[in-house]
Parts: C-alpha cells; structure tokens; sequence
C-alpha cells in the first residue's frame, strides 16, 4: 500500500506490542479480565494516573467515548464538546443512541473549547424542558492537533466543577499530549479533577483496545453492566491487556508518541516553506492541517493517502 | 493456571492464527475493511456460504447477535429464541438495549427450539397493543451442546418463512456444528434459507473476531451505519480479517473444531462411566453437561475451573 | 354502539368528572402542572397516600407504569412481573423501548406473584453477563380480577426489601383493590413499603389521565425531566388535575369502584348459575373471566362486545 | 390567574370544543380510535389535506413531533432542523431518547431554515463515520412567529426532495399559517410535497390532542405499533377526535387562529409605538418578541406573565 498520512489508523501494531501478544499467548487463562496481564496493566494505569484510578477496556475508541458518557450521564442530561468533537461528527451518532442523551456544541477556534462559550450553552438549570448539561467533553489533543495548556485545563476544570458538571477527557492519542506539555499523565488529568479518561490504544501502536480510566471512580460504581451491555466486554482480555501492560513499561509510550510528534514536526516544517502551502494550525500534537494549492491535491494522492476537508 | 473446562475462551489463540497476524503486520494499510485481507477474508467466506454473502466484522459475540438482530428488527418486533439462549441470559440486557425490542422466550428441552412451541407464542398479529414477531433466532449448536438435524432446522425455517419471519443462527461455534452434522457450511445455512448467521471467531481459537454473514443480502443494506453507530466497526480491521482468511483456508476451522468435539468426546464417555455421574444431554458439539456428586465440586475445583449450573 | 364487556375504557367520562373539568375551564391559568387545581390535587393525593408521596400526571397507563420503571432502573437491570402482566404482553414493547432494561417473567396461578416464584429467578447478582433485578413490579387488582391478600402483599414487599429491591405497583384499578379490601389506599401501599403506584384514573371514570405516585420520594428526584423526555407532560395539567381533585374528594372514587365491583358480582353470579359456562377466577375486582361454550359466542357478540382469550 | 402572555396553553378549552366534548361522553364506545368520532375526524382532516392523509392522534406536541421523526428516521440518520426549533431546544431531549437518531441544527435568522444553509451541513452522504441526513423538519409558523412564505417552502422541499429527504413540519400552530398565508392547508403540505406534519391542537383551543398526519401514507406503515411503543395510544379517543371534528367545522379552526393573530397584530401594532421599545421580528403569527427597557420587566411581570429570553 502507498503510505498513509490519513490516520494512525494506517500503521500496524508495534514491534514489541507484537510481542508481546505472542508472549501472552501461553496456555489456558481466565476470560473475561480476571488474568494476571490485567492484574498487571492494572496496577502499570495506576502508577500513571494514580492509585484510585478504576480501568475497563474496550474495543474501540468510539466505545470508550461513549461508555465514559453512558457512565457519567442520564437520559435527560447533555454533553458539551467542540462542534467538530470526534464525539459529535465521527461516531455515526453512538453517543445519541447509546446514552440516549443529547450531546451541545459549541463551535471553537483551534478546537479547544473555552468557558466563556460553555457558559453561553449553560442554561435553563432545572428547567424541565431542556436537557441538562453535566459533563465536559474536552479532546486532549483536540481533533485540530492543538493542546490544552495546563492553564486552558484549570480553567475550564475549575468551572466545571463549580457548576457541578463531570469532565470527560477524550484521550485518543493522550500520550502525545504528555510528551507536548512534558507532563505525566496524572498531572495533567488526575490532578486536574479530570473524571474520565479515554486512553487510546489503537492510535498509538496497539492491535487494537482502549482503556477507559475513571479517576473519579464513584463513576465507575456500575460500569462493568453497562460495558457489557453495550457489547464491549472483550473475552480474552489478556490481549488486550498484555499490550497495555507493554506500552506503559520502559516508557515505551512516550518512545512512540515522540516519534510521532517528531514526524510531524518534519512535515510541518518542510510543508511552511513550501510556497503557495499554508499550514493553518500550530503543531503541538502528531497532526498538521494545512491548506494547498488545489491542483497538487490529484497528483499527490497518486502517492500517498491523506483527507480533504 | 489451572486448566479450564468453564468456556473456550479460557484457551489462546491457534498458534497458525497468531502467525497470520503476525504476518499481517507489515507496512501501512488501510483502515476500517478496506485493506486486503478484508477482501480475502470475504471471498473466503462467499466460497463457504454462498457468492451472494455480505461479511461483516465486530469485535465479539454478544455483538454480533445483537446487531444480527438489530439489522432484522424494528423497535416493536419481537426475536423469538430459547429461555436459556445465549442472547437471552448472558448477555446483560444487550438485545434490549440496543435493539429496542423484545425477546419472546419459549421453554426448550435439550436447548432447541420446536415448531409447535413457536406457534404457542406467535400471536396477535397485527393487534397494536402486542410487539410483532419476527426473528427466530436458533444457536447451532445450542447453548447444551446439542445440534439441530438437518430435518429440524429444515421444518423451522420453512415455518418461519411461511410466517414472514427471518431466521437468524447464533453460530458462536457454527464449525462444531458443520463437523457434527457433517455438512458444508453453506448446505445448513443459506441452502435451507438462514438470513443472517452470527459467525463465531473468539471461542473457535482467534484472538478476538465474529463475522455477521447476511445470507439474505436485503438485511445488510444500512448495516455499516449501524455496526458504526453500535461501536462495533474495527480499525485496524486487517488483524480480525488475516485470522479468518487463514481460519478459513486449508479446513483449519475442521481442524480446530474437529480436535475439540474430539475431546469433549473422550470426557463424555470417561465421564459416563464414572458410578455417580450423570451426563445430561448427548453429546453432538465440544460441550458436556452431567451431574456430579455434590463432595467431587470442591475436590475437583481445587484443580480444574468448571461451572456449576 | 352495543354495550361493551371489552374494557373499563368503552364507557364514557362520570358526570361528576366531566363538570369538574368544565368548572376548571375559566379564565387562564399556568401551564404545565403550575395551576391551582393541581395544587389541589396534590394535597388529596398526600391525603390518600402520606404526606410525603410526590405525584405525577402523565397521560395514560402505559406512561405510568414504563415511567415508574423508567424512574427505578438503570439500563441493566429488570423488572420482574407475571407473565401475563400488562406491563409484559399488553404495551407493545414500551417498557424495553423506554427504559432499555428487561422484563423477568414469572408464570402465575391466578395472576399473582408469588415469593418462591420471585426466588427462582432472582440469581447471578453481580454477575456481569446477567442483567441485574431491581424491580418487582405488581398488579393490584391484578389483570385476572384476583386481589392480593394484604398477607400476601406483606410477604412479597419484605421479601423484595430484603434484597434491596423496589416495589412498582400497577394500580390501574386501584380503587377497585381498595374497595374489595376494605382498606384505604394508604394502608396497602405506603404503609406496607411500596414505593412506586401507577395510579389509574381512565379505567376508572376520568376522560384520561394517570397519576405516577412515588410514595419513596427519593425515586422522584429527575422525575420531572423523564417524564417530559417521555413525551408525558401534559400542558393544560389542569384539566387532568381537577378531574382527580373531584375523583378523590367525598368518596367518588369509593362509589364508582363499588359500583364496578358490584355489576361484576351480578356478572359473575350470574354466570355461575348458567349450564356450561365455568367461572374461571374468583371475582375480587370488576372483571370476569369464564369459559363458555363455543357456539355461544357469536350469538352473544352480536349483542355485545367481549374479548375471546 | 393573571393574564399570561407566556403561552397559548394559558388559555383554557374554547367553549364549542367542551361543548363537543360533553356531547361525545354519551353511551359506550369502542376504545383506541375505532369510535364513531374519530372516523368523522379523519374524514374532516381529509377533506382538509387530502384523500391519501393518514391520521393519527396523540396527546401532546412533543409526541406528535417525536413520533414524526420515529416514523421516518432510522436511528443512524438524522434530521436538520433551525437550532432554535422546539425540537431541539423545548422538548428535553425527547428526541434523540425517543428516536435514537441526531438532531443536526442550523441557526437561522427570523427562524426559517434556506437551503443554503441546509447545504453547508447536508455532507459525506453514504461515509460510515457520519449521521446520515433523511429529514428536514421546518416549522410553520417558526418559533419565533415568521411564515414561511409559498415560495421559501418550495424552494426548500423542492432541494428535500433532489436530496431524498422527508419534509416534516412542526405545525403545533399550523392554523395561524393557514391565516397568514391566505391558503388552505392542503396548498401549503400536501401540494407542496410535505411528507408528515405535526399539527396542534392544544396550542388552538383543545383541552388535548395533537394530530400526526401522514401526507406521504408510506410513512404510516407501522405507525401505530411505534404511537403505542411510545405510550401515545389514548384510549377514550373519541374525547380528542370530538375535538377534531368540531374545530375543523364550519372554520372553527379559521375563528380561532384569526382571533389569536388580531389580537397579536394589536399587541404588535402597540407596542412598535411605545418609546423603548423594539419589535425584532415582524408579526406574522400570533407571537410577538420585543426588547423592552429592563426596568419595565419587573413592573410588567407584577401583572401579566411573559417570558424573558
């Protein structure tokens, strides 16, 4: 195949997460997340996010996202994100159908939702009428490549919290955002206040597998029905986990995120001083959005895949 | 670990499918069933069933059956299946949930369904105030090991066409059931007119994978929408696909299937011998199903893992 | 049109219902539950009921009783009822549509739940592959016409208790339960434990309307934003509130009850005597269930209707 | 109660509509629509938009909104609709509960929808990842009083139509258009091609009940299973079907909805003279929005009731 710069989704699964599959491939285990690879990816989630952190996987990350809602949510109740959320415009609607509750968007500049446009949606509190917004969405890298400061994050955070809403943290590719803001991960989610972490797997290196990190975990009091109802409980979950257990060791995570920032820092470099080429979003994450004459657009495809917006 | 008798996903992956992944993974490909194993995988599949088959992958059984049914079924139908059917009992409400519609039991001696109790629950039709019929859901073989006859199979679905009913087969282990009766996989499915067959993957010796095969094409127009929607579409879709290419090449699926209806066999007929023990149900699939004294529970447990029922 | 034996609902509005709602046709007043009359209402109900009983309009019966189960159950747990519980065979699948959780069907002699019936499906607590009980939920009189003795109530509500569970009761017809008990409503739900009534008013003399009364008003919190999610809030709530003000208040419910029961006696008795016809169930509320000759039955819906079972 | 300028649900019942009422509470009558009253209302709604209507009564304009869209969306597409429409705004998420399927808005000036803007969100048909658009829901009169004029609805259904999209119309005061426009109704829905119309009658002088008319019969397929899976089937329908056939009599309808926009047309008319105060949208319904100085509100709300946006 010609190679592929549309998603992270293109690659294959990482050397040594290979391996480690095939390691754990010996002999008869307990289905179902009741191994020993669990038990271990377990306590590696807890080093990173801190000891009362509660973790499930699932499959995919559309199922993390919305496991987090369904969680975190009633029927009558409603989400905030970025009108161009990954949540909003790439689940064909499995928030709606699967939580039954409305997801508000709030349009936004570099992807990054701010409070002043949160508090504008914010309203009609106990208003029978309307839903009931009570968790943030935020996309740590947003769905633009951009970063949350940890200023942004303390920010909304603290607003979040003084409305008494949850905040849900759609971490995708969140290894990328602890190499850009050169923070662990619990710094800047943990200790933050953020309630919910979608922690991507197969964007990162792995077969396949996400993990949905409750840090407040007063959420995850029923989590394990609703993971199974919505059909995301994995039998043999040691592949899963065996992988997890691999990627948060040595510090491989941040040897592959780092890879891939640096990769895209080359193309964004070498794509603003091409003339006529114009790079519309700063890098702080492994994307680069930029803007090209029309006509190269044929020509370069015949290479390499990438998306028109 | 203890060796486990409690369910097939208790083993690993066949070494031969852990190798066809691990071959999979070379350079870039595409994303979400558009790369070429996906491809082999369903020409394999349309050479097993049937040129007119539409594949589908999800990432377990529970989803597959239910978006089988989700496919078939408006929110006030009704799925007619087994009180002890799999969808019925173990999958944490997930039909409910995600369909939006009923499962109307019928009470079955040695796990199948017959026509007559059918017809016992197969009323008011028409009448606004009952949901509507209209999936028979069969597992082949059953939730008991058990295995419909090419006569059973073949008085239910023609009842059921003749009531404008589908039919949908639960096949979480549909090679056992091919290698007891003896029977491609096509002469016991899309010959005798199932709709639509949950194929399983995970309890047959692949790390993770179920196809739903649409036999009755017509059902698989809005799927991809759906298995999106249900959180449900793989992306890295070349590593379920690779397993089932060679899964399906060379009579691997006989193989497999073959060696553990072997086995089942042996502890069947060790296990009739056995003064105090009584075996319930014939064997015809990898199941046993017996009666053991109350004191060999512990002894035995101490050793094996093994349900009690 | 010949006089109907079908349902409660084929006769009209009771004049007295019918005045009042004409009395509360003056002038404007606030919408949405805000008037006077359901002020009103309210406290009648509190009288009934206890003081601390939270009420509810909704439009029919079926929103009483899925929106009581909708107010009681998370997505993955279940509703246990007789089988031939309106709730089961008779709302076309609302209960699982609107509520996403799953019935448990008991079957039943004379239409009554019975502990030991309760027990044996009440298994595989927090077995995550099994939805999770959490409601039993009663017909009282029950859809045969049967009562259950307050003994009878008292042993299912313990029961129910002790295993952490809520009590729904479907009170259609609960006036008619009052009468036949001699009891005041209070006495038989609020006192005994209930914590949730589908209190009919339609089968019972009003144009419509029911009331949901949570008598453990903790089940109320978000009743508000449910019922209006469920498409049940009614606008001009005075027209159904000044029908219940009038229904409770100097003993109307007790006389249009009394009336019903008695009818269905001279009914009953009189069926009793006539050769060939066998009463099936005892009288207890305002329905008669008998197994009459075949040929009878064209003659006789000539003249009148009835529903054949 | 003060004079409420809040909602037309203030106002009670019109006296020729009670005066039905009392006269159809006479004798027995079949229940769920098959009464004398509703088949006369039927005719009478036919009369008014054509021989192929469906018709369907529910009790509120929520329901009849909601029960539209179940009837025409299947849970992964979704429908456009103005971001300030009842829809989307009023109905407490009902519904993406109800219907599973997203609400996609576009915020409009004087609250009509153009096609230009329907355009900018009508995209990646057929892309798995997305909602796919099947309805466009217009409000006639808007939510903010405005008439869509002959020319804007064809325009818009005419580009619904090349898209192959269902026209829905929210008409919970589809008389004041009727009015406004100088058409009957059948020239502004059903010759123009509208698919399904929500149309009001308690926002018009009805005690209860709203009417789904099916313009595009195919639509009512199953509608009445969905009406009674959504708890909407009122039994003692002949009281709302009385109701129907009278207001559609002798223009009833006409009296009412002229009355309702003279007395807006007054009220706008005054107001537009008043120092201060500044009239945002031109009347052409019976609404009216107005800035007026903040410190009238307190003063003004000491007598009437309105809402403050």
């Amino acid at each position: 195949m010609k190679r592929g710069f549309g998603s992270d989704n293109h690659s294959g699964v990482h050397p040594r997460l290979l391996e480690a599959i095939t390691k754990a491939n010996v002999q008869h285990a307990p289905s179902y997340g009741t191994d020993e690879w669990t038990a271990k990816a377990e306590k590696a989630f807890r080093e990173h996010f801190g000891p009362k952190t509660e973790i499930f996987f699932v499959f995919n990350g559309t199922a993390a996202n919305v496991l987090s809602l369904k969680a975190s949510l009633k029927s009558f109740q409603a989400c905030y994100c970025a009108s161009l959320a990954h949540l909003n415009v790439d689940e064909c609607g499995a928030p709606e159908y699967l939580t039954g509750a409305k997801l508000i968007t709030v349009p936004t500049l570099h992807g990054k939702l701010h409070v002043e446009d949160l508090k504008r949606v914010h309203l009609r509190r106990g208003d029978q009428h309307s839903v009931q917004g009570k968790v943030v969405s935020l996309t740590q890298p947003t769905e633009l490549g951009t970063l949350y400061s940890m200023e942004e994050l303390k920010e909304i955070i603290a607003w979040a919290k003084s409305e008494n809403l949850y905040v849900h943290m759609d971490g995708a590719r969140l290894a990328n955002a602890a190499v850009g803001l050169q923070k662990t991960f619990k710094e800047f989610t943990t200790d933050l206040g953020v309630d919910v972490v979608s922690f991507g797997g197969t964007k990162n290196g792995l077969m396949m597998g996400e993990a949905v990190l409750f840090l407040n975990p007063a959420l995850a009091k029923d989590f394990k029905f609703y993971r199974k109802q919505m059909a995301q409980l994995p039998s043999k979950t040691r592949f899963i986990s065996a992988q997890f257990v691999e990627y948060l060791s040595n510090d491989l995570w941040k040897e592959i995120a780092t890879h891939s920032c640096e990769m895209a820092e080359k193309l964004y470099q070498g794509a603003k001083l091409l003339p006529g080429v114009e790079v519309t979003q700063n890098r702080q994450s492994n994307a680069v959005f930029a803007k090209i004459p029309q006509p190269w657009v044929k020509v370069l495809r015949e290479k390499y895949f990438f998306y028109v917006w």
